[in-house]
């Protein structure tokens, strides 16, 4: 197992490891910053979700005989800046704040949807099924949340955006 | 429809603007770095498409008289960097390179498809038919593209990979 493409699939690790600890950083500043109460308990519930995402790919690193760790993720680094500057340029305790807070949100989902299917497939390939059970889980939650997400901006937020001006 | 969601719906534009012209500069570098035959074409392929899909934004841009305008997207810089990364630690002539890119590339259009979702959601909502329409053709050639990707992976690149040391 010890080939390049085990080095890839630690690599990716790594890169999500580092994502997933600084999402749990910023989904309760995401939290405090939505108007709707739906769109604040989605974000406290996925929140919650994220620390055990932390936690199972701790696992899947031990059952591969590696060590954790975690190495910082350019892209995650993006998302997170732009999910701020769409916070920054919307009013507080509107609903078009929330129709940001979403987009921001389901952009960042989609970076965890990639990149677990990627390592899904990589373990699948590898014969590491403890390791693809684990991120399957991951993975059925990370499309779970962006589904909510969907719903709630399409039955809600959007709709009341343009009540305001 | 000169209200905060307006404002969202044309910064959100000029995103994925910057975003497109950013990708279209760096996947003829993504064609040339691949092994295989299916994923150089597919990246040709993309190459092509992406000219249209910025076409494609100008006229949304248009439909809603407004001036088309890129704006830096950090989340798109942070993608482009982590493809890159994941192709300088990958040596050159291997499968696990394609493997690589085909990772950093799902990213990107998991990126694009989270953003064209979230302007076409907004399109509707706010009764831009035309753009609305453009929007959505866009958006299923990005899944289409991240289908093939997928399709790739899965039915070659990452078996051969385990081929190699």
């Amino acid at each position: 197992m010890d080939n390049a493409l085990h080095e890839l699939f630690i690599q990716e690790l790594r890169d999500i490891l580092w994502a997933e600890e600084h999402l749990y950083k910023s989904l309760p500043k995401m939290a405090k910053a939505a108007t709707s109460e739906d769109l604040r308990h989605a974000f406290e519930g996925h929140h919650e979700q994220t620390g055990g995402h932390i936690e199972r790919l701790k696992q899947v690193f031990e059952s591969i005989g590696e060590k954790s760790k975690a190495v910082k993720c350019e892209a995650m680094d993006g998302l997170l800046k732009e999910a701020e500057e769409l916070l920054d340029d919307s009013a507080k305790g509107t609903m078009v704040r929330d129709a940001a807070l979403i987009a921001g949100a389901q952009k960042i989902e989609h970076y965890e949807i990639a990149t677990y299917g990627t390592l899904s497939t990589f373990a699948k390939i590898m014969g590491h099924k403890k390791a693809k059970q684990l991120l399957d889980q991951t993975l059925n939650e990370e499309k779970a949340t962006d589904d909510k997400l969907t719903g709630i901006a399409e039955s809600f937020v959007n709709e009341a955006a343009m009540e305001e001006k």
